[in-house]
C-alpha cells in the first residue's frame, strides 16, 4: 500500500522531507537561462534544473511535490515538462506528489484523476502517486478520485488546514454543531478514508495541514490519528521545525513536510553551485526535522 | 469591461447559454474516432470536433466553457488542445471561460492567473476571458486572479453553490452566525467584487450557482445583487428552466446558464449529422431559456 511503502522509505532515510518542485524559471542559475526565449525552451531549461534537483536529493530525500501550476504558465510545452519531471522522479525511486489541487463534479473528477493516478485508453498522462484534493464539492468531488487509489494503489492529500495566511477566513469558522469548518472537512477526510488503512494504520485519503498553524494542526493529529498529513510551510513560508510537531504522532510518524523555495533557491543565501547548495539545504532541513522529532519509526 | 462586453452579447444574441465544451473522445462521432490511437492524434480529432461545434453555434451563442479536466487526460497534446480551443473560439467571437476551478495560496495563484487570464515573460499560454476559481483558501488564493482581471479586463467565477449532488456537505452547513457555508462563501465572494463594478452593475467576481439548487439560488440572487452567475446544471445534470429562473434578476439579467452533454451529444436522441444536432438543441435551448426568462434586458 502507498502509505505503507513512503513511510518505509521516510524510515529508512530518516527523512519526512519532501521537496517542492515549484520550479518558477527564475529560479535557474544564469547558465541555463541563457537563450531561453519560448515557452518550449523554457520548458526544456526547467526539466533540465529540475533532473539536476532529482539527481542531487533521490538519495536522501524519500519524495517531490511537483506544483502544476508553474508548469501550467508555461502552456503545453510546460505540461510535458511536468510529465516528464514526475517520470523523471519516480525513475530515480522518488515518491511524487502531484500538487494540483484538482477539483469537480463526479463525471469531471473522473477525468483529472485518469489523468494524475490513471490511465485512460491511450495511456498514462501523468505519473503521480499522490494527488493534492480540493474538497469544497463534497463526496462526489472525491470518490472518483479514491476509487483511481484503490485500483491502482495510489494516494490523496485533502485540502483541510492550509499553510497561507488567509486560510482561516472560510476554515476557522465555526459552524453551528460547534465544530469548525477545517475539522468538518478533517472528519469528512476520515470518513473518505475509511476501510482503506494499509499496515501502518493510514489511509489512503491523506489531510494538508499547514505547518504555520501548530495549534490546528494539534487539534487535527488527535482527531484524524489515521490520516497522513502533508504538511507546508516550513521554511520560507515561516514555519521552523519546532511548529511543526504537532503535525506528528509519537516516532515522528504520519506525515512529510514539503520544503520548496528553501530547497530550489538555497544558492541564493549559499552561494556556490547551485544543486550542491540545494542538496546541502536539504541535509540541513532532514537534521532539523530530526532535532525536533527524534528518531523516526514506523509503527 | 468584460461582463458587459458578456451582456451586451447576451442581450443580442437574446441567448443566456453558454456551450460546454467538456469534450470527451468518445463523444466523437466514429468517422471522427477513426485512426486515433495515441494522445496526440486524440487531441487532433478532439480539435476538429470542438472546430465544429464552435462552427456551428459562434452566431447563436455568446460562450463556451471549456472543461479542463478532458483535456488534462489526454497530457501534454491535450493541453495543446485546449489551447487551440480557446484560441478558435476567441477568433470566432465567442466568450471562453476556462473552467479549471483553480486554488492555491498566493504565489503559486498568480502563477494560475498568468497562465489563464495574463501573460508571463515568454507570452499567453492560455487565451481565456474569464476563469472559475475554488476559495477555500480564502482571500489569499483570490486576489492573484483578481490583479489580473483588472490588469487586463478578464473575470472570474468563485464556487459558492455547486450543482452536483453532494454539494450539500460542506456547503449547506449553518455555521455558528446563522449563515450556511456557501451564503458565507457569497459574502466573501461580494467583498472580493467590491468596486469593480462595470456599467451594468456586476462586479468581475462572479459566482458559480447550481441550477439543480433553486432554493439556494433564490437566497444567492438576492444577497449579491452584482454578482454575475455561471448556472451549470441545467440539462444532462437534471435542472429544467424552471428551476434556474432563480438565478436571474428581473429582465433575465445576470446569469449565463452551461450546457455540455446537452449539446455536444445532441446527436445521440436526434440522430444525423452531430454538428446540425449540437445547433438544433443550442435553438431549443435559447428558445426553452427565454420562455422561462422573457425577452433579456441589460439593464
Amino acid at each position: 500500500m502507498i502509505f505503507d511503502k513512503l513511510i518505509d522509505k521516510i524510515v529508512s532515510m530518516q527523512n519526512p522531507t519532501c521537496v517542492g518542485l515549484d520550479t518558477s524559471f527564475d529560479y535557474l542559475p544564469e547558465s541555463m537561462r541563457a537563450g531561453v526565449k519560448d515557452f518550449e525552451s523554457a520548458s526544456k531549461a526547467v526539466f533540465a534544473f529540475n533532473k539536476g534537483i532529482v539527481d542531487c536529493v533521490c538519495d536522501i530525500v524519500p519524495a517531490v511535490k511537483v506544483q502544476i501550476a508553474y508548469y501550467e504558465a508555461l502552456g503545453a510545452s510546460g505540461m510535458d515538462c511536468f510529465e516528464k519531471t514526475c517520470a523523471y522522479a519516480k525513475e530515480k525511486g522518488l515518491f511524487v506528489i502531484a500538487d494540483a489541487k484538482r477539483n469537480d463534479i463526479g463525471a469531471t473528477a473522473s477525468r483529472y484523476a485518469e489523468a494524475f493516478l490513471g490511465e485512460g485508453g491511450f495511456g498514462r498522462a501523468f505519473a503521480a502517486d499522490m494527488l493534492t484534493v480540493n474538497a469544497y464539492l463534497g463526496s462526489d468531488g472525491v470518490l472518483p478520485f479514491l476509487e483511481e487509489c484503490k485500483a491502482r494503489d495510489k494516494g490523496i492529500f485533502v485540502l483541510v488546514k492550509t499553510s497561507n495566511p488567509s486560510s482561516g477566513e472560510l476554515q476557522n469558522l465555526k459552524l453551528s454543531d460547534g465544530r469548525t469548518v477545517y475539522e468538518c472537512m478533517g472528519d469528512m477526510t476520515k470518513t473518505w478514508g475509511e476501510g482503506t488503512q494499509g499496515e501502518y494504520g493510514f489511509t489512503r485519503v491523506g489531510a494538508v495541514v499547514g505547518a504555520t498553524y501548530p495549534e490546528e494542526a494539534k487539534i487535527l493529529r488527535e482527531r484524524l490519528p489515521d490520516t497522513f498529513f502533508l504538511i507546508p510551510g516550513y521554511g520560507a513560508q515561516g514555519a521552523g521545525a519546532d511548529m511543526l510537531k504537532n503535525c506528528f504522532k509519537k516516532g515522528g510518524r504520519g506525515g512529510i513536510v514539503n520544503n520548496s523555495r528553501g530547497i530550489l533557491c538555497a544558492y541564493k543565501k549559499r552561494g556556490g553551485d547551485h544543486f550542491e547548495a540545494a542538496r546541502a539545504a536539504a541535509i540541513d532541513m532532514q537534521k532539523d526535522l530530526l532535532s525536533t522529532l527524534g528518531e523516526l519509526c514506523a509503527r
